[in-house]
């Protein structure tokens, strides 16, 4: 029995038919073999349990172990694990894409006015399902999320992730200098209030708790040690941070902080720098930061939308991905800074960003920074781009027990994309690689979702699916 | 009377009602009062006869002179000028945001063996279909075009101009080296189609004919003197090519015309430089090329979708408008280097490129290359971005004559743009401007396009005429 609308049989099972693709690995480790790394299904079979996937594989194999379960069959589609946000700021919903202004400019003239507006339980409340639609229209079933000073925001995120039943990382945000009066908070009450919300929060139903120093600038040595006290008693936590977005941040950091060598070291200071720490940016990191980000298992999140559009620069993917001194790296949309929430839209600007490198590391403009190899790092190919969305996420955000493909046993979020949408010219350009209802290969699959990413956006995500159920169809 | 259809009443006069929003100059010489420079009616009256604007104001100024017309009210919407696109490739419509290629590899593993198949005029007809559907779904009413070394593909692209009434600029596109045998064509055969082209098409009905050497590169002396020599026996002609978009490009080019001192000599050994010349991109144009290109009354095209996509790099858009040394810049999608047809998405990729240029130009990365006036200068208002994609383009494209506002006597080309379409989000953000149905004023209506330009795209033109007649309705 075969439907389009979802069917849940009695027994509690769902089974969803259609074209899988994922990643079993990092493909950088594949090079010029890129698919070695990935796995595709042209008619597999997801089978779904209480949220949790419980069998996987071609449908012509799985279907005769379930032959009494209905079948959902999503056609003309190829289905990826759901998309991974590891940056974006719950309260700026309203004021993405604001104009003119650097970092620390921009964060005073729209961010903070907007911001404080989220300790209002019914302004934070609509926000809050206006960003969910959005996240799921975009194709993004988790985030790493940032908040406000105020508690409420952190509640009310909560309440409305647990409602379409999402796994979220997020808490409340630490902010004790250069902000509002109304806006910062005391290391004290910081750290009194974020104890009492992991408590009631963390490893609650799909919720994760990150502990949340805005970025350094904004903290001072007290903000940061109660986050350094708060891992250490939960030691399970997140952190969830920014670093080094601007070139004027950079060097303020290193005037408030005068005892460190660097950005990073401020991090390194107060023991936060290790696994579950993610920094949002690094546009301006070292050489040598990155290379202890990479020795402590730290996270950078890299947001093209954003560092394009507050002007931030141009982040070095080839130099964070050294095999030597593999940095993880998480994709984020940075809303408001980014100008989208769409991941989709994401990996189009993190593919240029890489391009832009790749010329400058080619020897054709400097020969002292020819560098063949980082160059190549720099090529966001489609089974590079997407991995960063999924699977790459979800071993940034040490989320890969449970996230990031389609492994018996991990969540049942997904994404369902339909290549042909988006501007009206990319249905003819995909119609070179198939017409056919699904791709024959999964080089043809590759090619569909580099014809997504390259010139789709949020229109080609068609459903989004939230623990073996839909959360989203595009209208 | 008024009705959502169009009414054009038996004396051929067509009244369209709505907000209007156009510029009288450039807003680059009014820093911090640019609004200065554009015209702003929120209940307008645009009165068109024979596809030419008759008469132009408030609606209760002058709908008292046409009591008898019937009127058109676009509701909801602001209407700009139609976007002009300067720099656009014809026959790349399918292979648009080609994977993994800075330009000379590019050129030869996606390009001309796409571009090879317009010598068929079945395979053109069907791409010039495509190709202008593309652009009226983006707004775009004007383009400067490249065609393919086949006359057919010219002819071709002119028959569907035409079909749809459109003003565009083509040419046949010559390039004699660096190309396949099949698509190189010689200096002689170029200089004579070239002259039977101009004769058949300059100056008929809308067309507009560019004398075309593709890029100086894939152009020898031999092609450049036909360029000259046709510009000397047709001096009203455009010229339309390419310059320094990408740094190994610029070394060959140097390589391959040893007798210049940098790209722009070639262009100006060859007598080519001057009013009616654009060159493509520019990346890598020097302070003093940019200096000739604005004695010469010379134009470029900046094409940022297209620059961060093969990863050219950024060009210098606070350099070429150095109020001394005023470059003619126009705005360019460069599809499909550019990876979209949608001069909205080309501002938003603009305002990017600004943004970083800001950013290195503000001391905090290099105080060596502080500029603080020529960082301003790169930061892309509502106003300036906007003037870019009208009037702007049609004076740098000398055009304005007869395009790029609703002055009397110009012809009635624009497009209504709807402030709450595109992405999810753009709705609830454009609520903080207004939720009236019209902009009050002429700054909310800058914020509402600041709105559009940042976080939408195509989905934001709902309507697109040309001639004073409906030629897009968004589905």
């Amino acid at each position: 029995m075969e439907k389009n609308q979802i069917e849940t049989s009695q027994s509690g099972i769902t089974c969803i038919r259609g074209a899988f693709f994922d990643f079993l690995d990092d493909p950088w480790k594949y090079i010029e073999r890129e698919h070695e790394s990935a796995r595709y299904i042209r008619d597999g079979l997801l089978v779904v349990e209480g949220g949790i996937i419980k069998d996987f594989g071609s449908f012509d194999k799985l279907s005769p172990k379930y032959p009494d379960q209905p079948v959902t069959h999503i056609k003309n589609r190829i289905i990826l694990p759901g998309f991974i946000d590891g940056h974006i700021h719950f309260p700026q919903v309203r004021v993405l894409g604001a104009y003119g202004k650097q970092l620390l400019d921009w964060l005073q003239m729209w961010i903070f006015p907007e911001e404080i507006k989220y300790a209002n339980r019914d302004y934070a409340s609509e926000a809050a399902k206006r960003f969910f639609d959005d996240l799921l229209a975009g194709g993004t079933t988790t985030c790493q999320a940032f908040t406000t000073s105020s508690p409420v925001s952190t509640e009310v995120f909560f309440a409305e992730a647990e409602r379409r039943g999402m796994r979220t990382i997020a808490g409340l945000t630490g902010i004790d200098r250069f902000a509002p009066p109304d806006y910062v908070i005391t290391p004290d009450d910081f750290y009194s209030e974020s104890k009492r919300l992991i408590e009631t929060y963390h490893r609650k139903g799909r919720h994760l708790y990150a502990i949340t120093p805005r970025f350094a600038v904004g903290c001072t040595d007290a903000m940061m040690e109660a986050c350094a006290k708060l891992k250490k008693e939960f030691p399970d936590c997140w952190i969830n941070t920014h670093i080094s977005e601007n070139p004027t941040e950079v060097r303020q950091a290193k005037q408030e902080f005068p005892d460190c060598t660097d950005y990073t070291a401020v991090h390194e200071k107060h023991g936060l720098l290790g696994p579950k720490f993610t920094a949002g940016h690094g546009v301006w990191l070292s050489n040598d930061e990155f290379r202890r980000f990479a020795k402590a298992g730290a996270g950078v999140c890299f947001c093209p939308l954003s560092n394009l559009f507050l002007g931030s620069g141009l982040f070095r993917i080839g130099r964070a991905l050294d095999p030597d001194h593999r940095v993880r790296l998480s994709l984020g949309c940075d809303m408001g800074g980014g100008n989208a929430f769409s991941l989709i839209r994401v990996l189009e600007e993190a593919y240029k960003v890489g391009m832009c490198n790749n010329t400058m590391l080619d020897g054709s403009v400097n020969e002292r920074e020819h560098d063949a190899a980082e160059a190549e790092r720099n090529k966001l190919n489609p089974y590079r781009a997407f991995y960063l969305a999924t699977l790459g996420g979800a071993q940034a955000l040490y989320l890969d027990d449970v996230l990031g493909n389609f492994n018996v046993g991990k969540e049942a979020d997904f994404v369902a994309l339909d290549w042909n949408a988006g501007q009206l010219a990319l249905d003819w350009h995909q119609s070179l690689v198939t017409t056919e209802s699904a791709p024959a290969t999964i080089d043809q699959a590759a090619m569909l979702l580099f014809g997504i990413m390259a010139c789709g956006d949020d229109r080609n995500v068609d459903e989004t699916w939230i623990n073996g159920k839909r959360a989203y169809k595009k209208g």
